[in-house]
């Protein structure tokens, strides 16, 4: 079992062709017990239908259910709870709003799912400080809810309605790292239970300082870990002052080059631009039919600024003579919220506008990020290997930070289109590597992209993340089988 | 003597009472040959006058001279240099431009200093990238000159001309950092000579993304690190577009409250201030007399404004109505490069502005860092307690980070002083502590602040340091004594 496991997690397309583990019979006796003892009968689930929900997330990765699912109430049931696996050696995978897609939360050797949706309060508001404390089943939107009326909020965006501490374990970003940086800038401090159940304060229990130059940095090891280090039970985010006005646009270009050129251009005019989205001819083709925009069908860029009216008009003017000097053609403003929002929530929408060509289908979307420099050349070629290999797919991409995602459709039940896809997500992560770039700008390496991580960083980076791993979780037991 | 070096690292000022090791004597017959071996007998020095000039930053921290000096000319000459060290069981204390103040360069436990000074180029600029890659000799105004004319700028800024590659091993940051954020922020890959000689790309080798969510954040961990887990050859670092126009601005408060609100009240409307920072009344009085100023002797905040001239008009306009609002006076702009260098060199003097009062005396500044809404506490309290306590000193501070220095001056040989002093500043990092904040906000832990470290990151964060140290580097040979 151990070697399909292994190899069930080689390449980037792990779902198929493996069974999954199964059942809760692997549990020592008096195991479920012991953890309904730690949070409550009516807190554990070994029902088949609970645990299927809990075995995937929103990619294609193949469901692979854990043997039981709990709902702490508090972080001292968590570290309870981790220790009772520790001592049993048994896995643990966290899981909060399960959008994530790279496969993170597919229980690969099964063990207990901690889901940690239940402990959803915003425990602290710190306003003059600009910071907040969050347990993980605060969402984002949640979140700037509640915010509402303190002038601040919490910028990382990346589309989903995430958990706040899943993107903190992820790393996510999205469309507005590019003003505002992405999970790694904007998380001050982390409360983690340990695998063996000790409370970890990645920068000191309660504090939330703007810097420091304390000792190693914890809270960059820990963001991004992915649940493969401990569980993220608090989070402590930088919040920023919310925008006086936001005008957002959209304007259309006679090249991919045209679009990226505007960008760069945009960038070094220093102009602070909150979103730049590219979308290619494909896709705004799709939001045109799903969100009833009318778009020319072409190379597009979305765009928002953030600022006060009259900053706001400077960085409109700049922006539109860069643009219009790249050849860019049928500007649309959207001043007002409702506007934004419609046309927001048409970029947003992308995903399901291509998934509506072509019914039945499901998605994968990639997420290769390069330096900006060579974003033409590698947006032009993946257009090219999208046709040659008969796939059918659209580009959308946050291009001022280097990162795009092409979104396939796919039949998961043709093997051979699978087999196509598969090989078209590797060459493309591979020319991104050869670009100088990652292989994953914000997505994670989850289960797929294992292999893509190991050429990324060479023999000696793994080794030294491998070393990482075994220093922070000895017994192997962190959401295993994923990162490394 | 293992005993007497662990006693000497223990409380903020090991410098007095112990003598240091000593000579090249204690290391096996050969190994001096070794190192001449490896890169040219002209590079290796066991001189006592370099040794002794090796043996101490700029601070007060005790000269403990290094066995040996050597000066590697290229990376591979640095990891066979870690190699033969670690064979050896020889201790490593890399060395930029000793412009420290925490004693990070002492060498504890004698060994060789590895002086990188010579690898001193700049190897790639990507200006479309906004990325630059330099050498460990490469100091941030030399990277600055280069760049002169590229429309980019590197923005971190300590005021010491210190190499990037050492301001990343520290995790520095200065008078930008309010704006263009730490080293932590704006470092995008390093090369890394591990202890044994193998040589690690943190985010890969010869990578320069803006953001990547690929394995653990191994750049992260390594900025800040203070050469304890191992030598930074190269740094990859992000630039920045220079300011299309700058202004600079002074203006005085009734109060250190005052102060502090307007500075809160700026970061608050958006206003994206590049440099807000405080002095103190003594500090401005010091400034005044050493650099020729005429500002009144009050709390006062020194401005710096980064845009367009457009964008550059509305800034000023914001910030001078918060700041009357917060009754400042006596506002004095500088728009010309000449008047802004002399009002900054004033601020970036204040040091030896404060040391010019009392000849023969030497200085110590503390480095908290707290959440800027309790400033306004910390900074009254340390005034009183300066008075009450019998100390001379001013106080200056990047607060809109909420990080500031208490610069001492202190007669190193009048024990009673220095005992003082000693309490002095551990008292004000307990009451950072107190306040949420951390022990140091730019300057690192070094040799002084181990004791405080442990205070503010507790037993679960240390015991995790701890294991990240024996791990990366099992031997204890990297930079010993420092940091943990």
């Amino acid at each position: 079992m151990a070697v399909l496991l292994r190899a069930a997690g080689r390449g980037l397309f792990p779902w198929r062709g493996f069974c999954s583990r199964g059942s809760q019979g692997e549990f020592t006796p008096g195991f479920v017990e012991a953890l309904k003892a730690v949070v409550g009968s009516s807190h554990v689930s070994t029902a088949p239908a609970v645990r299927e929900h809990h075995g995937h997330d929103e990619s294609m990765h193949r469901c692979q259910p854990p043997d039981a699912v709990v709902w702490p109430q508090n972080v001292d049931q968590v570290s309870r709870l981790a220790a009772l696996c520790y001592s049993q050696g048994v896995p643990i995978i966290p899981f909060g709003t399960g959008t994530g897609i790279e496969g993170g939360v597919c229980a690969v050797q099964g063990g207990v799912c901690v889901n940690l949706t239940h402990m959803d309060r915003i425990t602290e508001l710190n306003s003059e400080d600009f910071s907040v404390v969050v347990e993980p089943g605060v969402t984002r939107k949640a979140l700037n809810s509640h915010l509402r009326d303190t002038g601040l909020w919490f910028p990382v965006d990346p589309g989903a309605d995430a958990s706040l501490c899943g993107m903190a374990a992820t790393g996510a970003s999205g469309t507005n790292a590019v003003r505002y940086g992405t999970m790694r800038d904007n998380v001050l401090n982390l409360e983690v239970v340990l695998p063996d159940g000790r409370l970890l304060h990645t920068a000191g229990r309660g504090r939330h300082f703007r810097k420091s130059a304390a000792g190693y940095n914890l809270t960059g090891l820990f963001v991004g870990s992915e649940g493969t280090l401990g569980l993220i039970t608090s989070a402590t985010l930088r919040l920023h002052p919310a925008p006086e006005a936001t005008v957002a646009a959209t304007c259309a270009f006679p090249s991919v080059q045209a679009a990226v050129h505007s960008t760069v251009q945009i960038l070094q005019a220093a102009v602070p631009i909150a979103r730049i989205e590219f979308l290619d001819d494909f896709t705004m083709d799709a939001c045109n039919r799903h969100s009833n925009l009318n778009c020319p069908v072409a190379p597009t860029l979305f765009l928002e600024f953030h600022g006060s009216q009259e900053a706001l008009a400077e960085q409109l003017r700049r922006a539109e003579e860069i643009t219009q000097h790249n050849g860019a053609s049928h500007f649309s403003w959207a001043k007002e919220a409702e506007e934004r929002s419609q046309l927001w929530a048409a970029r947003h929408n992308a995903w399901y506008a291509l998934m509506a060509l072509s019914p039945g289908c499901k998605g994968y979307s990639t997420d290769v990020c390069v330096p900006i420099s060579r974003l033409p050349e590698i947006l032009v070629q993946a257009k090219e290997q999208l046709k040659a290999s008969g796939l059918t797919g659209g580009i959308v991409g946050h291009v001022g930070d280097g990162n795009f995602h092409c979104i396939l459709m796919l039949n998961p039940d043709d093997a051979e289109e699978l087999h196509r896809v598969k090989v078209f997500a590797e060459e493309l992560g591979r020319q991104a590597l050869a670009l100088r770039g990652t292989c994953t700008g914000e997505h994670g390496i989850g289960l797929g992209k294992r292999q893509l991580l190991q050429e990324e960083v060479g023999a000696v980076g793994m080794e030294t993340m491998r070393q990482l791993k075994v220093t922070l979780d000895p017994r192997g037991l962190m959401n295993p089988g994923k990162v490394l």
